[in-house]
């Protein structure tokens, strides 16, 4: 799993994302991987909103989480979100989540994703992203 | 603060509504108060997805809780709904949360609602609604 | 991914499972998850508080959820867990979430977890689950 | 409700915290208060995870949110926190959520503290922090 393309976004843990074990919830990385992957399409001008009002949405088709280890309460976290696979219809992005103090890689994943119109009818991604997103892999 | 007409829900304590004090996270009652509703309009043959079809939406215009002991994972909440006040417009709901292996009373607290339309537009409650309450009330 | 051991929980969505496109957000699949594995380990004599008593504490490796089709707010889902992989050290717990009405598939999934101790040292698996799930499954 | 002492944070709403009525769900604004709370109590010194370590706790007493216009996905919200009244063993904490864009008020709400030690047992307020409390207020 590499994060060529990367985007950073820091996030300080709540007591809500915690648990009685005294660790950050494992669904809620899941959630981390949402706040990365909105800012990363926000940093290359593709914001979501801009999708939604278009009647588009891009559906999530999996979801994958590694945890090394625990995040905890009020530590800072920096979630990092990259294009990974770029297809026709479907693309795949990479998700690693570490400390910010001190660098520890906490957990990684992947989602993949599909695009959906209102009527949740499958289309092709829109060919600006998938040209913004080739551009800034250089290939 | 009474529960005249009460409607009991269970519910089991997830680990992910927990936090790292090793109890319930206190905007988790609110939730719990969202399941004791949805069931008590269910038991009164008014149940929100009708609503919904109709384009009504019960709105939440306040919201109180008031937190006695904690609960802690994996216990069995019983969750208690009832009307309280009932005006033309608005509509009152108290809860009460309790341990259910031994009645403990955990928490308590009210909602209170307005009816609004599609366009967010505010609406008498459904005469039907008010007379369904009222009859139970015995008032 | 089959569920040779299946154990089944039924759980109705609330409003704050779902998001703002009117889909269970996908997040919450892993939530599910948990409440069919608790049940699981509860059906098998083997209730996750009593591991928790004597320090020991079955945390999450890696999860992952595929998602076939949205589930929706008031439905009711049936959770499927069963036991797939059992290791020395390691275990691994498969899903399915299906919608209680007509029996559509939703998602599925997996989890893989290992045993730590109090102080995050991980140990062999307790024997006695081993064998109760190795009895159950006729191997 | 003042908010004398006030301290800002921003917070972007991401998918998780919506609904399927494409609002906020109620729920959330306390976990927006308790952001709020975390970062008032970090700006006068007195960082939440500091009194953890001495086996202290805030606990929640009560809490109570009033709604008056909904947040939607991807706005950024402030949320203000400040201290309403200080007393020996009790203080209570007042909040507003805004839309950042445009200044719109859309909740406020109180929270109730007491400090517990790690057996559950009430004790006095730090006496350092009623003392930066009250030299804030000017009072």
């Amino acid at each position: 799993m590499t994060l060529a393309l990367a985007h950073e976004t820091l996030y300080r843990v709540p007591f809500c994302d915690t648990d009685a074990i005294g660790i950050v919830y494992y669904a809620n990385y899941l959630k981390y991987f949402e706040i990365g992957r909105a800012e990363l399409f926000r940093a290359i001008g593709h914001p979501f909103p801009a999708y939604i009002a278009r009647g588009q949405y891009l559906i999530v088709v999996d979801a994958y989480a590694k945890y090394h280890r625990p995040a905890r309460y009020d530590e800072v976290l920096a979630v990092r979100a990259g294009f990974d696979k770029v297809g026709r219809a479907t693309l795949r992005i990479v998700y690693e989540v570490a400390r910010k103090e001190d660098g520890e890689r906490l957990a990684e994943g992947f989602t993949s994703h599909a695009v959906v119109d209102d009527a949740g009818r499958p289309s092709r991604l829109p060919e600006d992203l998938v040209a913004t997103i080739r551009a800034r892999r250089g290939g």
